[in-house]
């Protein structure tokens, strides 16, 4: 991880500070500044550094290109007993997600099981984040989103589903939920990318070129697809992302998207959808699900969340762990 | 899929017939013998031979031990307005599934989303045909069961999690539904027990033996661990059902149960989710969801439901296709 840079710690405070005064230059809303800096922050402090502090260079540029309502105010329809629905109007996702978040787990409450759709959004951040806010009120959460066309159906050979995560988190008596966020895409495409960077190949079994050709290079698997994980299994999976959080909630297929970059006139909003489950309703032996967990453990084996939970821990003794050079060009851009 | 096998075809009227003989006489109920025989009926015309008639075979064994209450009445209980119990009283699932059918869709079609706790079951059929009812009914639905301790968590060694069916059906405007089917192990466990049997080995990646080490060898295979589908991803996906469709509905984890022949003393019922969502509620693009299939098929790829749809096609035109010696001994016990 540290490989041949150099890290540093900073006060969460300073942190804060960097990005409040970076993403109000580009030109976000307070309102908008206001989550998307905690979002960052505390993928910081948890070491998912591809989502952290990085992020208000990536939100900058975004802003530049005005493809981003910077300003927009979510627009909230309790669209059923058990729906919420959040329009993001064409701004960033986070805002409409909190903009939802007591509607939707007020729902929750009341019915057992709730949904929450986000349409019309520009999406940056890792659903991660979305579904523990959940589990640190209680509940059990599930989200997933397409992303834009780069992963080819298992047997297929042209980019035509998202990356598409899936995010899944669990409450603990302790308070840190069990959590995992993945990519439905054997790699994640900013890894492929990196890897091109670098002149570096692939493993076997990530991409294939743009004749459908399994490859382990690089660029040539940028000119090509992605490939789902796990094969057919994950394929399919894929395909349920697609549908649930496109389709079912009116909103956009991946290949109806398309990234900045990609040299395409299609737009760069899509939905979201985040199903919420309260335990408290269904009947649960909480019990059961520590015994599960340290069978896990005690085995050798490691839950999704115990890097992250690790690296929190660390971050709120000892601060933000951050790369000199990203800190360098943070204070260039702040 | 013939092998050196041979297959002949017969009525649906023959094979319903042989399987309300077949389960009367091991003790079940005319209401499970209803349900059972149209499950494994469907089953076999979709050339799903694992559960189809074949089940009639390993569902009178099971009769015979005892373990399962053949002649049991599931108590549907209005939970919350989105969450229908169904207590299986120690019987098969499937009646409970049945039982709750008209008052899940009917909350799903008010709520907009539903859920069916299905506790204290006993489980041998497969969940594509339970979210196939689902979307024959216009609801897209998503089911999942823990079964019992045979799959090694990413990174561990000893058996835990089930096998852990994933099965996920969206209706579509012709009438057949995309459904999908699939265990989150590597490989079933069936088709382990198959190549143990004919003493064939295993391809790399399936399974562990009982110090933990990758097996190709079958025998092994069954005395140590299968693996999870898709390394860490799939081991968090079957988490996911582990704790879902067990601590959450108050019903057991894999661990806590046993198949007949384990050589426990534990019980062999335990739990299972299926959760609804009403289209008509969500403000579904449906035109999105068909472009999505054929971008998937015009590409060459497969939808998973494919193969089972035109195996049933031609066995609504030719009778369903049985394999000689299991109809040899199927008309010996009816």
């Amino acid at each position: 991880m540290m490989n041949s840079k150099t890290y540093e710690r900073i006060t969460r405070q300073r942190a804060a500070d960097l990005a409040a005064a970076i993403l109000t230059k580009a030109g976000f809303s307070a309102a908008h500044v206001s989550v998307m800096a905690q979002n960052m922050l505390d993928a910081q402090a948890q070491e998912c550094h591809s989502h952290g502090l990085y992020r208000l260079i990536t939100c900058s540029d975004m802003a530049a290109t005005g493809l981003v309502n910077l300003t927009a105010e979510p627009k909230l329809t309790d669209h059923a007993p058990a729906i919420v629905k959040a329009d993001a109007q064409g701004g960033n996702s986070l805002l409409a997600f909190d903009t939802a978040l007591d509607m939707l787990t007020g729902k929750a409450s009341d019915s057992g099981i709730a949904a929450l759709a986000i349409n019309n959004c520009f999406h940056y951040s890792a659903l991660w984040w979305e579904v523990e806010q959940l589990s640190k009120r209680g509940f059990v959460a599930l989200a997933m989103t397409p992303t834009h066309p780069y992963v080819a159906p298992f047997g297929g050979k042209e980019p035509l589903f998202g990356t598409n995560p899936l995010a899944f988190s669990w409450p603990r008596p302790e308070g840190e939920p069990y959590t995992f966020d993945f990519a439905t895409s054997a790699a994640a495409r900013g890894e492929v990318e990196i890897r091109s960077r670098r002149g570096e190949s692939l493993p076997a079994g990530w991409a294939i070129d743009k004749d459908g050709n399994p490859t382990t290079e690089s660029e040539r698997a940028l000119s090509g697809a992605l490939l789902p994980f796990g094969g057919h299994k994950g394929s399919a999976i894929s395909t349920m992302i697609e549908l649930m959080a496109g389709p079912l909630i009116g909103d956009m297929l991946s290949s109806q998207t398309s990234a900045p970059g990609m040299n395409s006139d299609k737009g760069i909003l899509h939905g979201e959808l985040v199903i919420v489950f309260d335990p408290k309703r269904f009947g649960i032996s909480p019990d059961s699900a520590e015994t599960l967990f340290r069978q896990i453990t005690d085995q050798g084996a490691r839950l999704p969340s115990q890097r992250r939970r690790a690296a929190r821990l660390q971050s709120e003794k000892d601060g933000l762990l951050v790369s000199s050079e990203l800190l360098a060009d943070l204070n260039r851009m702040a």
